[in-house]
Parts: structure tokens; C-alpha cells; sequence
């Protein structure tokens, strides 16, 4: 292959805390070879970097060769694409702002460009989910926290900072819970695992009928919406008091931005009806009039597990090519 | 002056319910030339539009000619700029689907777009006014209605259908009053005129505190306002909780959209510090903590009278030339 042929693979990475998954993803979305190496066993950021690259480098040598890959797109927590940097990552062991498009360029001799998971899942249903031929959408993602990006007229709304999308961070209700993050009545303090297990546990006390969820030491939104499944009455509450907050934060959203379509994605999505139409008729209630019964709520395409490196793939498209070695 | 000579003038037209004014201005923004007709004279829109077109052509004749003007901008109350139309206007004399672009492009000659005050507004801020330079703020109008528009990299961002940002309906308290629009606790049920004269009047039967507001027998904004200058206890306090309102409206709006600015006009934007400081305050209480602090606070830098037929005529320039007789 001659050094100045169209390279026609990217390579998608998505940096969690439990583990970080790499792929070469090919033009059309299909993943050609994937890996991973356990995040926390790198507590050193260089050690990190340097690991991943030789992998990285390793999974590509295998698979077709360094000079048929264009360049990396990178999925990671608190992530500024701005600026190519995770900034204060809550979770992540390396602290403060760490310019991890910047080094990952400098071992892979590539582009890299990083975003948080909101904006690179969106960009992946865009390309190839439910957000496909859209231009104007909202993708939340619901998980440990709640996310989210919204493309307007075809393009990510970054907005000035790059920190556009932080609708788990705004107030639903002036008098409601703490949140983490320091302010009162922040919708993630409700629609995330920890505010749908606090809702449970509510109504657990509220009330003296049964529930499976009694039984249950651990509970998670997944076992709740298990228990949904089961036809317990607490458990659909809990997802309805979920999906009602949801809906008054999402329409709050879509008043400002006026979305075709709201997708769902992350671990709590799967909670699917018990938490979607609950979300749908709070939703109706409180949007604008104007685009009331028009926005579709819908779920990702994608597979729980290639969502994000497929994500991570698009956004490595967006970037321009670069090579240290062409 | 040759057919194909670069046409440096546009039309810019602001109707509201008092009265419709239109001007020739040039690419500077300079008005040249303005008039205006009674809108409230033509409870039939055929009549309307030819007698205001009328008098547009003969202002553009006495004014450099109909061969200088290349195209036509309209700021209108519940305009839609996807479709050209104003679209069931509240408080109009013109009900349901008025196709407002198309009827004065035939009478006219020339390309005409049509666009919402707030969306106006916002293109004039950003050519000529405080928004200058900026590509990602957000323009409030405040007055017996709340708008707003938000620019997302240097674009309006329309949404979908072209309703986007409603800021006045979205909701800042589920127990709070009940709005026009059938929904409860809509921000402008707080920030737009009646919302402020309702604090008011609450805050008289709250307390027997002496205030120049019992004397009024026509309480208004600007009254209140000018109580305010006056040292006015509940006249302060009554700004003061619509600010709270209104920073907590805005916070939520600014997590999602992350804005450089955040930019006021309309004659409720006039109470000025009385409103901005308390507003200011709560938005830096309830905004994402990573923009906290950084989102600046302006008011608009262009004269009242001007303001709207300027702005449309910064719009003009954005549609494509046409012209029947070029």
C-alpha cells in the first residue's frame, strides 16, 4: 500500500474506570479487532499512556498495519474537546487537567481527538443509530451520573467552555436533595443509580406494602427494574417518580433547544417502559406547547458493548489527519 | 447604476402590536431612512401587507432607490424563520398561519425572511451590539413576554422545528403559578411584566411595611424600577425575588448550553442592576460549578428605538439575494 492511499481505519478508545477498551473500526462502523487493558492498574498517568500506546500500537500492527490508520478518537470521563484534555476527573485516579490527546499523539504519531461519552455516543447514533440523517437531537445517558449532548443544525453544540450538555446539574426542584456537587435539587440526584436507589428506599419507608425490594441487601436499578418485570408495585413507582423528574428536566431541555428526538442510552435506559413512559407523559406535560406530542423519545441502536468505541471511531473522523511517520 | 451593481442596503421591518416600523439601513447599520404605519389599522392581513408595502417601496424610492436594496428582514411575534410564517400570534389581529415571507416577497420583489424579536434582536447584538465577536451567548428579551435565542458556534440555533428557546416556559417551580399557556410555574409567570407586578402585589399583602407601590394605582415594571432608584423597600425586594427567579431560569439554561455572555434587552431589562445583581446571584448559586463565575451578565449595547428594525435588517442579509426585476 502506498504511504499517500486513503487510510480508511480509525482507531476508537473508551477510557472508564473499570477498564479501557480499544478497537480499529473501519468506515462503516465495523469493528475489525478489539482490546483492553484494566484502567487502575495504571495510577500513574505516563505508566497509563505508555501502555495503552504499546497496545494500541500492537492491536493495529496485527490488524493491517500502522499506515492504514487515519487517526484516534477517544471517549473518557470529564473530557474537553476543546482543549483535548480530562479535566478533573472525579473518578479516574490521575488528577487535575491532563492533556491526554496531546500524549497519546506524541507515542501513536496520530490525530487524537478526546470528548466526554455524551458527545461521542451521540456522534455515534448520529452515524449509525437511532440519530441517523437527524440534525437536530439530544443523547442522554444515564448510568452512575447522567449526561448529555445535543446536536444543533448537524453539529455538537460544544457551547463557549466546552462544557455544553449538563443536564444532570440542573435544578428541578429548588427545596430537593443535595447533590455531590454541591448544589440542591439537581436532576441526576434523581435520575441517576444512587437518586433511583434513594427514591426506593423513600417509598420503602413511606409505606409498609410489600415489596421484593425488601429482600434485596443490594439494590440496583437494574434489579429494581428486574422486580418491574415481576409486576412489583414499589419497584414501578420507584421508576415512575424516576421517569417523572426525568420528564420535567428533559422538557426543560427541549423548550430551549427544540429537538426531533431525546435517545436514551447507559445502564438505567434498559430500565426501558418502566422509566421511558413514565418520563414521555411527565415530558408532554411540562414542554413548550408548540412542540408538545412531537419530540420521539428513543432508545440507542447500538450495543451495550460497542457503543462507545463506535463512538470514539466517528469522532476520530472528525479530526485532520496527521502523521508523525507519513 | 448598473443591474449588477453590489446592492448595499437592506429593509429592515419590526412589527409589533402598536405599531410597525421599517427603515433602509446599510451594511454599517446605519439607518438611513424610517417610517412606520399603525398596525392595529389593519385587522385584515391582505390590507395589511399592501398597505404596508406601499409604504415601504415609497420610502425606498425617496431614499437612493429600489435598485440599491437587495433584500428585506422582518421581526415578528411568533415568527417561524423555517417556514416564513407567523404562526398563531397571541395577541395579533392575524390568526393561524400567516405565510408572512412569501406575501411580501410577491408584493415586494425582493428575498424577505422573517424571524421571532428575540432571534432578531440576537443577530443585531452579535453585528453591532454588545454580543459582538462572540459566537456562543444567549439574548433575553424581557417584557410582557420572555424570548430568548442562543447562538451555538457562531449559528442561531433554530431547533427542529424552529421553535427553539421557549426560556419562558420552562418550568422553575412545579407548585408555582399557573401560566397562559395551560402549564404551571413557567419562568415568565415571574419575569415578564404581569409575573412582576403579581410579586408585588404579593409582597404588599405580605407585610405592612410602608412602600411608594400602595400609592400606585397602576403598578408597571418601570414604575417599580423607578421606586427602586427611590430606596423603595418592596419595591427592591420585588426585584430582588424576580431576579431569583430569573438566575435560576437562566443557570439551568446555561448547563445546558454553556454561553460566553448572557445579554438583556426589553424594557424590563431596563430595571438594571435591580434585577441583574439578585439574578446574578442566584444563577451563580444554581449554574454547573465548572462555568460558575464565568459567564458574564450584559445589557444591550444598541438604543431602544433601534434595536429591533436593526436587527432585521442584519437578518436580511443572511437570506439570498432575489429579486423579480434585477
Amino acid at each position: 500500500m502506498s504511504e499517500a492511499a486513503v487510510k480508511k481505519r480509525v482507531v476508537g478508545i473508551d477510557i472508564s474506570l473499570e477498564e479501557t477498551i480499544f478497537a480499529v473500526v473501519d468506515v462503516r462502523g465495523n469493528i475489525l479487532a478489539k482490546d483492553s487493558i484494566p484502567t487502575l492498574d495504571y495510577p500513574e498517568i505516563n505508566a497509563y499512556v505508555a501502555a495503552l500506546s504499546e497496545r494500541v500500537i500492537a492491536l493495529v500492527e496485527a490488524n493491517g498495519g500502522y499506515e492504514t490508520v487515519r487517526s484516534v478518537g477517544i471517549s473518557c470521563p470529564s473530557a474537553n474537546f476543546l482543549t483535548g484534555c480530562m479535566v478533573n476527573a472525579a473518578n479516574m485516579p490521575w488528577k487535575g487537567v491532563i492533556p491526554l490527546s496531546a500524549m497519546l499523539r506524541d507515542r501513536l504519531g496520530l490525530a487524537v481527538a478526546v470528548a466526554n461519552n455524551a458527545m461521542v455516543v451521540a456522534m455515534g447514533e448520529q452515524a449509525f443509530g437511532s440519530a441517523h440523517g437527524m440534525r437536530d437531537f439530544i443523547v442522554v445517558t444515564l448510568g452512575s451520573g447522567m449526561g448529555s449532548c445535543v446536536f444543533s443544525d448537524g453539529n455538537v453544540n460544544l457551547g463557549y467552555d466546552g462544557y455544553a450538555g449538563e443536564i444532570g446539574h440542573t435544578c428541578v426542584n429548588l427545596h430537593g436533595r443535595q447533590c455531590g456537587c454541591g448544589k440542591v435539587g439537581c436532576l441526576e440526584t434523581y435520575t441517576a443509580a444512587r437518586g433511583i436507589i434513594t427514591t426506593a428506599r423513600e417509598l420503602l419507608e413511606e409505606t409498609d406494602k410489600p415489596s421484593l425490594m425488601r429482600q434485596e441487601e443490594k439494590l440496583t436499578p437494574k434489579k429494581i427494574a428486574q422486580f418491574c418485570d415481576q409486576g412489583d408495585e414499589l419497584a414501578i413507582e420507584t421508576f415512575r417518580r424516576t421517569g417523572e423528574a426525568l420528564g420535567l428536566g428533559l422538557a426543560n431541555y427541549a423548550s430551549l433547544v427544540d429537538p426531533e428526538a431525546i435517545i436514551f442510552t447507559g445502564g438505567i435506559a434498559n430500565a426501558g417502559k418502566w422509566l421511558l413512559e413514565p418520563a414521555k407523559k411527565s415530558f408532554d406535560e411540562h414542554v413548550f406547547h408548540n412542540i408538545q406530542g412531537k419530540v420521539k423519545f428513543l432508545k440507542s441502536e447500538l450495543n451495550d458493548g460497542e457503543r462507545d468505541v463506535l463512538g470514539a471511531s466517528v469522532l476520530a473522523w472528525k479530526v485532520k489527519e496527521y502523521s508523525l511517520f507519513k
